[in-house]
């Protein structure tokens, strides 16, 4: 199944996307989408639904985040072989992990820079969405504790997260730093979460161009490693980390600048187009 | 005010503590504290009853966290002079953030040692809770976007955070090491929160004694800074440091064990006592 959101800020309504690629509202059959409906036992209920009896959604408008609420938003550093190298880092010898702070936002929602900020860099990634409790769980069994995937755009301010102090947390979390979606796309569609092409592009120019296949620490394993630390609860996002492309990794170094578009997707994932602006209060809540 | 909720976890009632110390129903004027029960106004609406008129609470049972679904938790690091120096850190130039990814705990509720853990730490902090939006708000605004203060025990678990690679993160959110409360106290009650004396004692030995006129960067600079990174909503948390007499700080390092006790305490704000306990997971949700 494909989810989604859609409606203004703060009064998303919930849908899929049927087997034909035709939006299908849900609003009937569940209030929202939340760490509840992902689930098990919830996306079974779902999955045994005959969506051509749903009504049909049309024209779509915004597209929100996947799911209301989510929970924890952790992140995975240097976590392709190749983007390590390109930003001089060792290969780490266990996963790096991080927080993003940012509240997720839809998938095509602007990007905001932060006051005075010049460094506001971009990372097309495979997030998970957690969909069971897992704590302490064995990489063989981790992939059942995921509800879906989704493409998030790991935007991350270099000079707050390399130049400030500390952890790289001061550069992840800024306002509109993660667009996520435009689908929850559950387990069952994804044959193979290691073998996704992805890719992301600036003003037509694509910069980043990888896959999944190249990712140190899968999938299962981060989700086993994880919850060695903490215990990680339905409606958690773990967003895995970048392949080579970033601004950073660039000679000289190109960073986005208002004005700017970025598009990005991930292979059955969709596809996420973001408009790039100046400061600007007004486009926050 | 210092507000409280007491009963099971999960099924907390609203409360306060009166002028005299008597601890008195607010379940009949709300239904909980939560973020939106931090704001200026609805404060003031409480601050406006006659407490008299209160149920009394008696017994008042188990003490959990004092604000339902608290929003981010953000920790500031070394950020004791005194402390740096113990930890063999340079004084940081900016402050040092981070996050912890436990739900927060109620101040008495248990602590326990997460698998194979042998350097689980302890850290009395000083924690605000914010109650109004804070985005680049300047230094001088800042306390006023202060809900009130708790107090909270930053337990940590050192091999995870300093040699498992990467950020502090990792062993900073283990399941049960956000103990915060027993109180919100609001902020018109606490004449300087610079001039709060804390400590914090393991097995009735006192390990730590500070205050927070020794604190690097104060209350309210760190709002104004973090506010120029994320914005901070009604209900997120910031720990903001400890004084020296952590366990890695002492010659050997003390670190906890089960059947240990821990107690802590703020000028104020009230104290805690955990008990210690190996990993067991009939102990965790």
């Amino acid at each position: 199944m494909k989810l989604f959101r859609h409606g203004p800020v703060g009064q998303e309504r919930p849908a899929l996307l049927d087997a034909q690629g035709q939006a299908r509202d849900l609003s009937g059959v569940i209030s929202d989408i939340t760490a509840d409906t992902l689930t098990p036992e919830n996306l079974q209920k779902l999955r045994a639904l005959d969506t051509n009896t749903l009504p049909v959604i049309e024209p779509v408008g915004r597209i929100g985040t996947p799911l209301q609420n989510p929970g924890k938003f952790l992140c995975v550093g240097l976590n392709y072989s190749d983007h390590a190298a390109e930003t001089n880092s060792p290969v780490p010898a266990e996963p790096i992990l991080f927080t993003k702070w940012s509240k997720p936002s839809g998938p095509n929602d602007p990007i905001v820079l932060p006051q005075n900020s010049v460094k506001t860099d971009w990372e097309v990634e495979l997030g998970i969405i957690i969909g069971s409790k897992a704590r302490y769980v064995e990489k063989d069994d981790a992939l059942s504790y995921v509800a879906g995937y989704a493409v998030i755009n790991d935007v991350s301010e270099r000079e707050y997260q390399l130049e400030r102090s500390g952890t790289w947390d001061k550069g992840k979390g800024c306002d509109t730093f993660g667009p996520i979606g435009p689908w929850l796309v559950t387990g069952d569609e994804i044959a193979d979460p290691q073998n996704l092409g992805m890719w992301l592009e600036v003003n037509g120019k694509r910069f980043q161009n990888g896959s999944t296949k190249t990712m140190i620490f899968d999938v299962a394993t981060l989700v086993s490693y994880i919850s060695q630390f903490t215990t990680l609860y339905p409606g958690d996002i773990i967003s895995t980390g970048t392949p080579p492309g970033v601004g950073l990794g660039q000679t000289p170094h190109v960073f986005l600048k208002a004005g700017d578009t970025v598009k990005l997707g991930i292979e059955g994932l969709g596809e996420q187009t973001q408009q790039v602006f100046a400061w600007d209060p007004a486009l926050l809540d």
